[in-house]
C-alpha cells in the first residue's frame, strides 16, 4: 500500500505519475477486498470501477468539479480515495459512514444514489445550475451503469440532455449486469453498438485530433458536427440512438486501462456539449472468485480474501428467510393455478423468484430495473386472465405509485404485490427502508393491503391473494430471516379484512401489524395486556376494533412502516369515526427523519420498535 | 351522414368498401367537431388520429383484438364507431360516457388511459396473456404518440418488447406534439428517421412480398432477418433505435391516408415478433382552425363550428384562475430573485408557466412528459444553488413520488413543488383528479406542505416557498377559477406552519385546509361556529390544534383530497398523541372508490363537500 498510503484526498492522487496509476489501482483493489472481507458490503461493483474511479478524481477538479454515481454500490473506491479510508471499517456500521454516497456525509459526495437511474436527471440539474450561477468552469460528471439504464427515470434524463445548453459527460459503465444479467432490448442495442469499433475509434481519434489543433470552440463544434456527417456518408454504419439525440457517442473502450482512461478523458474534459463515453467493465473485476460469480459477490458477506471462501453463518437451526419461503411457494402455488405468472424488476436473485425462474422459465419475467414498467405489464397481463405475482422492494416500488393507483387499483385488476424489504432493512440505510409502503397506500380505493407476521402467515396470505377475484392485493413482509424454525404449512385461505386474537389481557390492548408483531409477543409476555394480529390495514378488522373500544381503556398500535398514515392512523380514525374515545399510543417510524443505517436490531432499538421500546410504551 | 349512421359497432364498419372510408372519415371529423363545439373535450388529437381509428377498427377483430390507446383524448372516434355514437353528447357528463376509455364502459376499451405512456407496457402484458392463455389469433395493438414517447415509461416498455415472444405492433402516432410542442433528443431522433425514406419503404415492400409470397412463419422470420440484414450491409443507412431493440420498424407513413393505412395495416397484421409503424400525423387534422393553433384547440371549449369562433365565457368580473395567477407571481418573483427557474412537464400552457417561459426562456425548462425527471433535475438543480419551482399537475405527480422521496426530501433540497389540478378536477374524472396529494406526501419527511384558501394565499405560499433554506416546500392548489376579484396583493412571508383563525364560534370548529374552506365559509355564515384555516398539513400549527382541543367539543376537519391519511387523519392524531378527546368529524373525497367525472359543483355535492353538504356534516 506504498501509494494508496499516501492518499488522503483527490488532490494527493494528482501528484501521482500517470505510470503509477495502475499500481495504485491494485492497491485500491485490494485494500477494498481486505476490508470487505471483514466488514460486508457491495463488493463486485466497486470492484468493477475502480480504474475509472482513479481516472476521474485524477482528471477531474473533484469536488468542484461534480461526479454523481449512478447507485452508490460501486463507490467505495470514491469513498477511499476521498478522505474516508480510515473510518472505512465502519462502513455500513451504525453511526459510521453511510452506505451510499451522501452530500451530508462529504462535499465529493454530490447526490443521493441508493435508487438507480437518477443520475443523468440530477447531474443534467447540476450542469444547469452550473451556468446559470455562472460557474462556467466546473465539470459535471454522470456515471451510469447498463443496468440503470434500463429504468425509465435514465431515458427521460437522456432526452432531456441535449435541451439545455451544457457540457456534461455521461459515462456509461457497460457491464451487462444489474444484481443479475442486464436483461432487455437496450442490452441488444448497446453489444451492436461494440461491434462497430472501428468506425467508433476513427471517430474519437478525429474529435481529439481537432482538440489538439486548438480550434476555436464555435469552429471546433461545427467542425466536429462537419466531419461526423461526413464520416457518416462516407462509412457504412449504424448511426446510435445517443448520436441520435444530440449526445456525441465516443466508445465504446476498455473501462480497466486506466492510462487510457485517464488520456480519453482528458481528450473528452473540455469538449463542449453533452457527450456520452461507452465503457466496457466487468463487475469483481481483479478479484477471481468474484469475476466468476458476480451476482453471489454482488454483497458476498464475509469471506477469506485469499481463498475467497465465503463464511456463510447459516446453522441448521436458523429460519429461513422470508424471501426463500416466497420464492418456494410462488412455485408451489404456480404449480397448482396456471395462472399465476411471476414479474420481477432485476431482483431475481434477491427476492428468490429465481426459483420459479429455474422451473417454469416461461412463466417469470424479469424487467429490468424498471419498477413502474413491472406493475403495468401486469396490469396488462392481469386485464387478459393472469395473476401476476409482482415483486418490488418496498422502496424501489415506490417508483411504481402511480402505476399501482392507474393501472392496477383503479381498474381493480388481480395483481398480487409482494413488496420485499418492507420496513427496516438495516445496513443498506434511508434510501432502502421501506417506511413508506403502508401510510402511502393506504389512501388508494380496491387496495387490499395485509402484512404477515411469520412465514406461515406470509404463505397463508399468498394462497388467499391468487384466489379468484380478489382484485390488487398487497403483501409486504420483510428482509431476511423469519422467525419459525419450519416454515412449511397447509396453504389455507384467511378470510380477507380478518386479523386474530394472539393474547388475552386486560385494560391495555396492543393491535400490531405484521412481523413487528414478535416484538410485542416478547415485550408483553409477563404483561395482561392483550394482543391482536391485525394482519389487514385495509380491509381493516372493524370486528377488532369494535371489541378493543368496548372492552379497553388503552390501546397500543405497533407497525414498523412510517407512524403518519398507517395502522395508528386508521385506528384513531376508526375510533373517532365511531365515537370511541380510548387512549391511543401509536408506535411506527418517525415521519419527521429518515431512519439511519445500522443493524435492524440496533435500529429497531433506535426507534423504539425492539421489544424493550414496546415494553416501554406499553408500561408508559 | 349517410355511412356513419348505419354503423353501431365496427362490424358494421367492416361491411364498407375500402374506397368507403375516406367519406366515413368525413363524416365523423364532422360529427366530432359538431358534437364538441356545444360539448366541449379533446378535440385536436381526435381529429388527428380519425383515418387511424377507421382503419384499426376495420382491419382488426375488435374487440377480440385489443386496441390499447396511450392517452385517451384521442379515442372520441373509437368510442363514437363502439357503440357510444348516440350517448356521445353525455360524454365528460356526470353519469354520462367517461371522458377517457374505461373497460368498465365498454369491452372496445382495453386499459386506463388517463396518464401517459403506460400502452406499450400494458399492451405487452395483454400480448403475453393472449399466449399464456391460448388466445393465439388475438392481436394486440398499441398506439402511442410521441409525446407520450418521452416518458420514462414507455421506454421501459420498448425495451421489455423484445424480451418476450410476442407479435404486438405498436403505432407511433408522430405529431410532433404533446399538449404542447414536443420537446427532448427523441424528437430530433424521430425527424432524423423520417428522412430515410427511400430506404424504409424499400424495406417494407420486400416484407410484405415475403408475406404474400406466404412462407411459413419459421423461414419468413428468418428470411426477413436475413434480408434485413444483407440491406443493412447494402444500404448506406441509420439503423435505428428500434430495429436496434429488435423491433421491426415500419415508416414512416402519412396517417392521414386511410386506404393506405389500411393496406399497411393489413401486411402488417400477421408478421411474426414485436413491430413498430411509424405514422406522420398532424393534429386538429381536417378542421383548419385546429390545424392553425393545435395548443389551443387540443380542449377548446364551445365554439362556432362554421366559423371556428371559440366561444370563451370570460366576463370581465370573473376572477382569473389560479393557472394564471400563479404564472403572473411566478414571474413577478423570478425577476426579483435570480436564483428562481421554472419547470414543467409537458405543461407550459395548462399550468401557465408559458408566461415567465415567454419572458426568461432561458430560465424555463418544458422537459416532456417526464415528471420523475423534471423532480430529479429539480433536485440537481437545488443541490448547486438554484431555486427551481417545479410544476406538475397533482395526479401526474404521483409519478414522481419516489423522486420526491429520495432525490429531494432526503437530501432538504430546496425545490418548490407547485402541484396543480389539486383536489377534485371535473370532467376529466377519476384518473385526473388530484386526491392523493395530501395523503402520500405527508409522511414524507423534511417536506412543508401547504395549500392556500386564495389566489392571495397562493401568492404568499410562493413568495415564502422561495425565501431562504425553506428547504423542499409543496404548495398544491386547484384547476381553474380562484374566488377573489383582484388577485393582486403584496407578495408578504406567512410564517410555515401557522393558520388563521377566520370566525368564532362555540362548541364546534371547522379546520380546513385549502380553496375548499370557502365552501366552509359559506356553509356556516349564519352558524356559532368557529373556522380555522390551516393552511399547512405539515407542519401543522399545533396553536390551533390545542386551542380547538382547549375551547371545542366538536372539530369537523374539511380537506378536498382523499379523507383517510390527510389533514383529518392529522387532528385524531395529534389529538390522541396530546391525550385529548373531542369528537373529531372528517370530510374528504373517499378512498374506498375512484369520484367519477362531472362538474366539480356537482362532484362535490355528490362527495358532500359542497356548502350544503358541509353544513349538514356540521349540523348533525
Amino acid at each position: 500500500m506504498d501509494l494508496l498510503n499516501h492518499i488522503t484526498y483527490p488532490d494527493d492522487l494528482r501528484k501521482l505519475k500517470v505510470e503509477q496509476l495502475p499500481l495504485l489501482c491494485k492497491e485500491l483493489r485490494n485494500d477494498i477486498v481486505k476490508e470487505l472481507s471483514v466488514n460486508p458490503g457491495h463488493l463486485a461493483s466497486s470492484l468493477g470501477v475502480v480504474e475509472l474511479t482513479v481516472a476521474l478524481h485524477y482528471v477531474f477538479n473533484t469536488p468542484e468539479d461534480r461526479i454523481v454515481w449512478d447507485v452508490g454500490h460501486q463507490a467505495y473506491g470514491h469513498k477511499i480515495l476521498t478522505g474516508r479510508r480510515e473510518k472505512f471499517c465502519t462502513n455500513r456500521k451504525l453511526g459510521g459512514i453511510k452506505p451510499f454516497p451522501s452530500p451530508e456525509e462529504s462535499p465529493y459526495d454530490t447526490f443521493a444514489c441508493g435508487h438507480a437511474s437518477n443520475s443523468i436527471s440530477a447531474a443534467l440539474g447540476m450542469a444547469v445550475a452550473a451556468k446559470k450561477t455562472g460557474n462556467t468552469n466546473r465539470h459535471v460528471v454522470a456515471v451510469i451503469g447498463d443496468g440503470a439504464l434500463s429504468g425509465g427515470l435514465a431515458f427521460e434524463g437522456l432526452n432531456n440532455v441535449s435541451s439545455s445548453p451544457n457540457d456534461m459527460l455521461i459515462i456509461l459503465n457497460d457491464n451487462n449486469m444489474s444484481i443479475d444479467q442486464s436483461v432487455g432490448g437496450m442490452k441488444q442495442y448497446l453489444l451492436n453498438l461494440s461491434t462497430n469499433e472501428t468506425y467508433n475509434a476513427l471517430r474519437f481519434k478525429i474529435s481529439s485530433k481537432l482538440h489538439q489543433w486548438g480550434l476555436l470552440p464555435e469552429d471546433r463544434r461545427k467542425g466536429l458536427i462537419r466531419l461526423s456527417n461526413a464520416m457518416k456518408s462516407a462509412i457504412s454504419h449504424q448511426q446510435n440512438i445517443f448520436d441520435g439525440m444530440n449526445i456525441r457517442y465516443f466508445g465504446p473502450f476498455d473501462g480497466h486501462n486506466v492510462g487510457e482512461l485517464v488520456r480519453i478523458l482528458k481528450q473528452m474534459k473540455d469538449m463542449k456539449g453533452p457527450k456520452l463515453l461507452h465503457l466496457h467493465t466487468q463487475k469483481g473485476h481483479g478479484y477471481a472468485p468474484a469475476e466468476q460469480d458476480v451476482t453471489t459477490w454482488h454483497a458476498p458477506g464475509k469471506f477469506d480474501p485469499a481463498t475467497g471462501e465465503r463464511l456463510v453463518d447459516q446453522s441448521p437451526d436458523k429460519p429461513q428467510r422470508y424471501q426463500d419461503v416466497f420464492g418456494h411457494t410462488l412455485l408451489e402455488l404456480a404449480e397448482q393455478n396456471p395462472k399465476i405468472v411471476g414479474v420481477t424488476p432485476a431482483m431475481p436473485t434477491g427476492c428468490s423468484m429465481n426459483i420459479m425462474m429455474q422451473a417454469m422459465p416461461d412463466r417469470t419475467f424479469d424487467v429490468g430495473i424498471a419498477e413502474g414498467h413491472a406493475v403495468t405489464f401486469s396490469g396488462g397481463m392481469a386485464k387478459d386472465g393472469l395473476i401476476p405475482f409482482c415483486n418490488i422492494y418496498s422502496a424501489f416500488a415506490q417508483r411504481a405509485f402511480d402505476n399501482i393507483i392507474h393501472d392496477v387499483a383503479l381498474l381493480k385488476l388481480h395483481v398480487v404485490f409482494c413488496f420485499d424489504r418492507a420496513g427496516l432493512v438495516g445496513e443498506d440505510g434511508p434510501t432502502h427502508h421501506g417506511a413508506f409502503d403502508l401510510a402511502a397506500l393506504r389512501p388508494i380505493p380496491h387496495l387490499t393491503i395485509a402484512s404477515p407476521m411469520d412465514e406461515h402467515e406470509l404463505r397463508r396470505l399468498m394462497y388467499t391473494a391468487q384466489l379468484p377475484d380478489k382484485g390488487p392485493f398487497v403483501i409486504r413482509y420483510p428482509r431476511g430471516g423469519g422467525v419459525l424454525h419450519n416454515w412449511r404449512c397447509p396453504l389455507e385461505e384467511i378470510a380477507v379484512g380478518t386479523g386474530r386474537k394472539l393474547k388475552d389481557g386486560h385494560h391495555t390492548a396492543v393491535l400490531s401489524i405484521g412481523p413487528i408483531g414478535n416484538h410485542v409477543t416478547k415485550a408483553i409476555e409477563d404483561l395482561d395486556v392483550a394482543h391482536y394480529d391485525m394482519r389487514f390495514l385495509k380491509p381493516i378488522d372493524e370486528n377488532i376494533l369494535a371489541e378493543v373500544a368496548e372492552h379497553f381503556d388503552r390501546i397500543v398500535t405497533v407497525e414498523d412502516g412510517v407512524k403518519d398514515g398507517g395502522l395508528g392512523s386508521a385506528v384513531v380514525e376508526w375510533m373517532a369515526d365511531h365515537h370511541y374515545h380510548p387512549e391511543v399510543i401509536r408506535r411506527g417510524l418517525p415521519s419527521d427523519h429518515f431512519v439511519e443505517h445500522g443493524t435492524v436490531a440496533q435500529l429497531d432499538h433506535l426507534v423504539g420498535l425492539d421489544a424493550e421500546g414496546i415494553r416501554k410504551a406499553i408500561i408508559s
